[in-house]
């Protein structure tokens, strides 16, 4: 296998990402950017230039007038990474698809066709949608609750992943002197009847250079991190320090090893935002006029109801007690991060207002600095295994150029990072093998 | 509006379409035709070149291990045009997707999505599945019935439109001075509640260049041309004979008429097989020599068990009357063409192989001629309006090179074709305006 090597992803959120609703200010910005498919190309270019793992498309289905302008309007993650598939030829693409509003066959096709489409570059993402506002797009009245929006995702991945291996690798001899096209024994239905699905199979699409795509998995709840060491090949989380990461890294791997997975087969990958300066108090500076600029209070009152169900906010006084009967709006939305709100409020006594403060506040990040900082701290956090890789939340374009063209050398001097592509597909990039679909059949 | 102009589509069907199971014996053609995204950029790029309105991406989503080649394996349409529309620049891009077996959000983002990374160049083949084996694969134990099955693509379109209508053309300022990004009183809810689908919206994506992708329909029963009648910008049909060809083209404008629609809104366009030769003579035998080669009769017994929801035929004796009780496991499949052979059957008194010979017969289509013929043909089913434009199958690619380079500068001569693209959208190439979404709010 050899020498242990950092993955990099990038994350292109174009006009901002959550809490971020004035990036698309800086004029280098294209204020459609993410609509603008040569937007997408260009940065995805400029990420495969850099040797980078993959690309990383989040995704969301519910707005509201005061969501962030990427959110607003966004194209959707798998129409989006097709078109890179034929603008790219060494990058992974990976997209967010939710198990909540997807039927399994729909999931299985559609990303065994980027599979092909990129000749063995494809990912999934595998998310149950936090936003309870989606039911409303689907015909729900409510969203899942979170046992079953868990239950569902396991499923349906166990589902996908079975219809994947509907054909063997050498189902089509494709042979004109026989005139043999298939060969109907290597052609399997799954048959399949759970508690959420029925799908029968097969699936009408042969296998990918890799196999089949790779798996991955956000969601930091126990729920999250029993279905990332479950399914996942890779894992998309938050580290806001080294000790978090490694406390991260150590519980998620550890699950997987009891549920009798090898660790080195998972790779986690937090998202991360870098800042690159000339000198560590000039990336700090640049760091906090970002924050500053990136909302009003207002706009992060607003925001802040996101994780309480899209909760109104604004209907209370900011600067009476947090309100914390509200958690119960959180259920069916993203209630870990709400819960954890709460209670700071409460143990605190904080007001509305004060609550909301916390989420603006200026945490300097833990990549901030010069490049030769920045690239120390990655080393740092990658060595004593707080991470395997980085996602990267492109901010602006400029500081993407820093890091692509600072950060990424000195990474590669000291070893942690390839100096050239040696695989062709997202899997051969992380170091994953190719998972086998022979049938093996045994005599009566 | 100028003179009127005859539309052309491509059908690219790789390794064969319905009936065909043996044409990727061409050594013309890949075997991996069907998922080779190279192959279909050279064949769409074919089109581009010789000026088509559209390329037309047909599916399904059942096989047996008897399906002909090109069902067995293909790529999903949407991620397919996707790829397409950033290798292509002007022709436009029209994909087969269910409202059977996919949620109505789903379908308007998607096609939003394409619409946008296509700049204006999407379509949409409005189908309902007819394969019921389709049901297995979506955790349905039967298929929708005939009327369930239209009622929710009628209303599925509804939903589709209306959430392309989210955004007003102008819902984005996006002024850098002001730091205005959205103009909230631009932004609507759908509010939908109806038979099959609640729907809360807005979709978080904006319009278009042609404001919101083309509508096509495809279905020959009552129901279809009803719906096909009501909601569609483009009529995908079968056209044995001129005489049909006008009759079904009336029927259907008439009903649009009778709705309230303006007839020259809708384009009609078959799908055709077009054979040239050299001379007449020479394309007939072209023509019978790959009709001969298509299947063995054993082939066509188990395909002629579609229609009739893939019911095995080969269980009957071939050489006894047809069993006409088979109908009734076409109820929730192709029921209109199951009823057309048996009825053929029963009435004639043929025996099952007497039935499926009449499916593998040598009907000479009223395409198939010298390049003169061949567009002397087509300008006659124009202009007495048995057509708007036709859908090309793709047979051999020595054959579409001898359309596009032979008959096509023909009907340019003739003055029913473009000479060159006068327009970026398709909508602008069918002729089509671009639909209104202002919202115009009354005083109270």
């Amino acid at each position: 296998m050899g020498k242990r090597q950092l993955k990099l992803g990038l994350v292109p959120t174009g006009v901002g990402g959550p809490g971020q609703h004035n990036r698309w200010l800086d004029p280098e910005i294209p204020g459609d950017a993410s609509v603008d498919i040569d937007w997408y190309i260009d940065v995805a270019r400029q990420a495969e230039a850099a040797l980078f793992d993959l690309v990383f498309i989040v995704d969301s289905q519910f707005i509201t007038p005061h969501s962030p302008p990427h959110y607003l309007n966004r194209l959707e993650p798998l129409t989006l990474l097709s078109a890179l598939a034929v603008s790219t030829s060494r990058i992974g693409l990976v997209g967010t698809l939710t198990t909540s509003y997807n039927a399994p066959f729909n999931l299985a096709r559609r990303l065994a066709s980027l599979d092909l489409i990129s000749r063995g570059r494809a990912g999934w993402n595998v998310v149950t949608s936090g936003d309870a506002g989606t039911a409303g797009n689907y015909s729900r009245d409510k969203h899942y609750d979170y046992d079953t929006r868990y239950g569902r995702a396991l499923e349906s991945v166990s589902v996908v992943r079975g219809l994947w291996r509907s054909y063997e690798d050498d189902a089509f001899p494709r042979d004109r002197a026989s005139g043999r096209f298939l060969d109907p024994a290597k052609l399997h239905r799954l048959d399949h009847r759970g508690e959420h699905f029925s799908v029968v199979g097969p699936l009408n699409i042969q296998r990918s250079p890799q196999g089949e795509p790779v798996i991955f998995q956000a969601g930091d709840s126990e729920q999250g991190r029993d279905l990332g060491a479950a399914i996942a090949d890779g894992i998309f989380t938050h580290a806001p320090s080294i000790e978090q990461g490694r406390a991260f890294y150590a519980d998620v791997k550890g699950r997987a090893e009891r549920l009798g997975r090898d660790p080195d087969r998972i790779v986690v990958m937090p998202g991360v935002s870098i800042t690159v300066g000339d000198s560590d108090a000039d990336a700090i500076e640049i760091e906090q006029a970002e924050r500053r600029s990136d909302h009003s209070f207002e706009q992060a009152l607003t925001e802040f109801g996101r994780s309480f169900g899209w909760h109104d906010f604004t209907q209370y006084d900011p600067d009476a007690p947090f309100p914390a009967h509200t958690l119960e709006f959180a259920k069916s939305s993203f209630f870990t991060n709400a819960r954890k709100l709460t209670d700071l409020a409460t143990s605190q006594n904080l007001t509305l207002r004060q609550t909301v403060e916390t989420t603006r506040k200026h945490h300097p990040g833990p990549f901030v600095g010069s490049a030769e900082t920045v690239a120390s701290r990655i080393v740092e956090w990658f060595e004593s295994r707080a991470l395997d890789g980085l996602n990267i939340h492109m901010n602006h374009p400029a500081q993407f150029r820093r890091f692509t063209g600072e950060v990424v050398p000195l990474l590669q001097e000291r070893g942690v990072f390839r100096s050239g592509y040696t695989h062709e597909t997202l899997r051969g990039h992380l170091g994953l093998p190719v998972p086998s679909n022979r049938r093996v059949e045994c005599a009566a």
